[in-house]
């Protein structure tokens, strides 16, 4: 079961908005759009603490990401994964993330006001079609 | 909380390919991409009996479709649902689908010998953006 991210499907991840599904209370499934980063082959994601997707994945750290090829529905990524959380305290990681999306976050003081954390996904399983 | 699909997101149901999320065994989610069809207001979806989704559905009817608008990113519909699984024995569904989808169904013989489901999704919450 192929658990590395291929590199045919990195532009998937790169620059675009993914599918991130977690276990909501109620035994619903809650999917959002977010930005990842993958950095050096690791995927992260960066997260307010105030969301249900954080209190989602501190209850349950099982996690899907789905990306889908907008010019192509046949080609698309999942990603099944284990996350962990770790604070960042210092904004460092946000800040990259905003930088590779082309975002100013010093713009944004709000979101920088909030308290954040850095999602890792180990994943379990991958299927790149 | 919203339980109607609203039409200004319509059309990111009508002939797209959205996300499917399911719970998958072991605790993980299971999402792929998949056909819908807004018949009337009410989301269907047909899907063959031999597929790891129709497994997980049958295990736990929560699902979430996911569609998310290619053109814009911070446009997407939500949709977390309770499913129902009824038999498509005459496939009268599954070429409705096809139909709209702008395939001939009749060049699948493979597909048309499977034994299928028509999924019903009840939406529990809806979260159109």
């Amino acid at each position: 079961m192929a658990t590395e991210i291929p590199s045919s499907h990195h532009d998937l991840l790169t620059n675009a908005t993914v599918a991130l599904s977690t276990h909501s209370s109620g035994g619903s499934i809650q999917t959002t759009a977010v930005w990842v980063l993958l950095d050096g082959g690791t995927l992260r994601m960066s997260l307010a603490k105030n969301r249900q997707k954080y209190r989602n994945l501190v209850r349950d750290p099982h996690a899907t990401i789905f990306a889908l090829d907008p010019q192509n529905p046949y080609r698309y990524l999942e990603i099944r994964a284990t996350t962990t959380l770790e604070p960042d305290d210092d904004k460092a990681f946000v800040r990259k993330v905003f930088t590779a999306y082309g975002s100013d976050i010093d713009s944004m003081p709000d979101l920088l006001a909030e308290e954040r954390v850095i999602v890792t996904f180990s994943p379990d399983r991958v299927i790149a079609q």
